[in-house]
């Protein structure tokens, strides 16, 4: 971290600072030129707040040159993370589709469907028990019987599953769950990212949706610092002026993401775009710009079913889809090539 | 609600869209030119999922007329709602100030703060107890400890408290806190705004970095729809591609809320700009539009305290904007005035 | 269009509207309901002002239901526009590479680069002439200077050349170019829009930074109303709250615009993303999302030269990645296909 | 400025930066410490293009102390300026309210809406002669025509005249305007402002819809560079993802603007909103922020016209709306005010 007093500080007030900032740990280097000083701080500033030391009357600017996370952080941590569910590994070139209705209605739904996915090349089964809405009049997920009904469809399958928790309360309900998903909307709900980081299960945490790239290494920073390494992050588009699509994806987020931490990173390309139809463009895109995998909404019947969503694209769209992705993984991006 | 069917649409798909619509307790209305059909649906649609209906195969386009909300909506109840926090109340032509520091300190800080906000014009006291941070390692409130001293001040000042709430699990730490606060991350954070629904006791809401005017009212109906009609809704800047500010502040929400709402609107200049020298022309900004009344940042040693944000104003510079602000109030814009 | 007037419209202020939208040549259908009243307009509505229509005392919501652009319109021309630059041919399955150096420096810099591309794979050269800097003290570009430069390296490659024209008065030096580029800040000047309307030749136009993309559709109609029918579109990325890429790439946009029009579609990893480690990926992206072509910078010494970009990659990088662009293409996402 | 090199950088390459730096006039203060080195720069780094020493590869970031602007910069002229238009003064405490029509179309028209605001408290008239549309089919405004007409209104009232221009080209045209408008959309049309900067009358030069106020002002710099120090910098709505407004107010750009420059600051509360019932909140709201003045849509019948926006008021509420900015403006916030 750099420091660069005012033009005029006063020195008693920089002192100050600097006997603090030696209390923390931190050794303090200053420079002295004509025309300004510059104090570099040697040692761990990840439990610096930038904001704070920022505030100070005697300080003009701040510049941060190491990143405030640590366990997330790919420089203390050069290899992949790779994430094992089961036997499904995702990361460390290790590619993997998530897939599964938007909603578990029914056991006939959420078994039809797993059997169609499975055989499509899937081998993760998602499907929202739990749904947050922004209407509180919308329909909110079957809730417990729909996690009941989750994994009915894992014993008729065995896929593991992967579904969203909103709140810590529900926790017990999600004993037998194989990825607990934090949706975009709880990305900085911390009291859940604390529980969860005392789990010792898979996370899927998605970006929210005006997230930065850096919010989200460390929302997953919540998640390690409990102890839980096993943290997957989800780029699922953000917020713009855009009203094409319904978010829209960054799909460079998987390159710096790679680049910050050695976290495996999924896309889920339904979402983000919020259309059937720009989910495999989306998803050959993903796998292109080196995605770890894909979360993907696949309805047994989206033409006539009452219940789901616009972006849901068929098990025989999502088997052509999932043949192209490996079509086209030997050619993907790869990490620190240029 | 209008629905416009696709140019060659099924005839028996778009029949069974009819009769799901009437089931539904509604009135659908065809009307057929030669080259386009139109469904204009009649009754109460808010329970209507726009998303749903738009996906099917036999939809070109939805267009809402109603909103999806009705205890917030002041079409539904054209008279301000004014909140009454132990006599201090808000909307209706009632502007009050909530003054406070960024997080509870110390008995000592908090009871000092207390009183030269109090005295400087304040009717009621706001303060961190549980701080949201982005980071893991940063300071994250006294917690429990902070809500005592919070109510200790509150007995020696007589000024009502306003917190922030950040999980269910804390409601009971809650008991006697005046008025709950929920953080800008929380506002999608459904299942706790389904148990705030259930107190009867004023909720300060505060709008997503990222959501839309709308999206705040709908969290206001999710708090409504369970009985709580004390929802005071709160402006406090949106994420934007602009960066000489923490946020942008947008002050337009005032008049867009008061116009789609009933609820008082208040503004945090505080946080909107993240620096002191914002919070002054941005509180007589709010003021003459027409805001209900103003959430800010006040501590008594901005300068040498290591652990206050740059956004905190001196009880001296708050209680000259006071001043100035109440000076302001007899011009500020009202509803409906062009 | 669709039309819904206020429930207790004007009966002459609505007749009104009527007459004068029938003298506009539309067809209007009023259809009544007993609690609602709605007139559809039959016609070419493309020249109606919706603004205009939305903001007359007697409507509550107007609603588009064709788009308000003809010549660029997917529907009025189903075919893929194929734009053919020297018989370098763009779209309809052709896709082509357009590489060169961020500025024009000196001619042995525009030769070497212009070989060193052609030789990797380019088909088309880029360089900019004329440069639009934020701030006037910066480097301008070498102007006419640097088209001169640029016949000279098309003269011993063969390469037809792309470069920016930032203003009317500078057409008379385009003369012997062959793709005339309109940078993102200039993607609404529309007079310069119309001047390039009436010349016979390829534009490559950029997308603005905050421009949505029918408006970047709509500025190519600007082009196209004039009789210009040779415009290539391109996405350079979208300005959004992320910092740690200089924009956000939309790659949706490639699906998005393919459906709203005929015109190509090329993409710009190189401004979009800001730095060349994220150039690369996104490439092999914008491949597998079914783009035409791809414009990237590329310089033949980036490490030592101070007047280059940190956004420039080497020949030896290009010609990699073209390599790998070049075995994606295969299996890359084309229209129509869910 | 301050330059931190990589860790691990190449002594020669660093060298060769220095020397670099040297010859364009700077004293390069290096700083080692054991871990990390730092290099200040001190002189006029307003010319140093902070992009391009960031691309090197012994660079691993760089910090911008000064600001790179000179004639625009607040620090280097601390006094306010005031443009003075024919006796009208805007800044340094003088507050004006520009008003007119969106567009002129008749010479009855444009006389009867210039006496109206003149009697209402307006001392500059605006009406739009070349009108940027989205569409190629909207209505282009009456182009010369419209400013003779202009010209007529400002004899008929002595109200001087601003308008805005669209290109180099029409310049000629210009010669009897008092005040050149720059629209959003030419913010960065750098051919133009260097053109602008060559006049020696006031420019209205408007922030674009997605441009930071740095870039605002930098856009002034071109202007100013030109030795045209007539600069008034207009806010009018950025674009963000909020859609129940046209665009977002950024107020505070108001106290950013005036910290950052010595320019005078107004507010467009008409294209900003986009609705007529905004115009009033906001205009009392921008007042009270501190801004110097107003520029406001009025039409003299906007509810028959039919090729009016929404956004614009009556002369009455014209009349209302000045009558309680003037009574607000004694308390508005004041710079450096905290």
């Amino acid at each position: 971290m750099i420091i660069i007093p005012k033009k005029d500080y006063d020195k008693s007030q920089l002192d100050n600072l600097v006997h603090w900032l030696e209390d923390k740990g931190l050794q303090v280097h200053q420079s002295k030129g004509e025309n300004m000083t510059v104090l570099g701080l040697i040692g761990d500033t990840s439990k610096i707040d930038i904001d704070l030391i920022r505030s100070l009357d005697v300080v003009e600017d701040v510049k941060r040159i190491q990143e405030p996370f640590k366990n997330a952080n790919r420089k203390f941590h050069p290899e992949d993370t790779v994430v094992d569910v089961n036997g499904a590994k995702i990361g460390g070139g290790n590619f993997q589709f998530i897939a599964g209705p938007c909603s578990v209605e029914s056991e006939e739904q959420i078994i039809g469907i797993a059997k169609a996915v499975k055989a499509a090349g899937a081998n993760l089964l998602r499907g929202g028990a739990f749904k947050p809405r922004t209407s509180p009049y919308a329909f909110q997920g079957l809730r417990g019987e729909g996690i009941r009904l989750l994994l009915e469809a894992k014993k008729e399958t065995g896929l593991p599953i992967v579904t969203e928790i909103m709140d810590i309360s529900q926790l017990p309900l999600f004993e037998e769950v194989d990825v607990l998903q934090v949706g975009a909307r709880n990305m900085q709900n911390f009291e859940l990212l604390k529980e969860l980081g005392k789990l010792r299960k898979p996370i899927l945490l998605k970006r929210g949706m005006s997230s930065t790239l850096q919010e989200l290494v460390m929302s997953a920073e919540y998640i390690m610092a409990g102890g839980n390494t096993q943290v997957i992050l989800c780029e699922r588009g953000i917020r713009t002026f855009e009203t094409s699509t319904r978010n829209t994806l960054d799909l460079c987020a998987v390159s710096v993401l790679k680049q910050m931490s050695h976290l495996p990173v999924v896309i889920d390309p339904s979402h983000a775009t919020g259309y059937a139809k720009y989910v495999r463009p989306m998803s050959l895109a993903a796998a292109a710009a080196g995605a770890d995998g894909l979360i993907i909404e696949v309805h047994n019947d989206p033409q006539h079913a009452l219940c789901d969503g616009q972006q849901s694209i068929t098990p025989e769209a999502f088997a052509s889809l999932a043949e192209n992705v490996k079509a086209i993984l030997p050619y993907a991006a790869k990490r620190g090539e240029v």
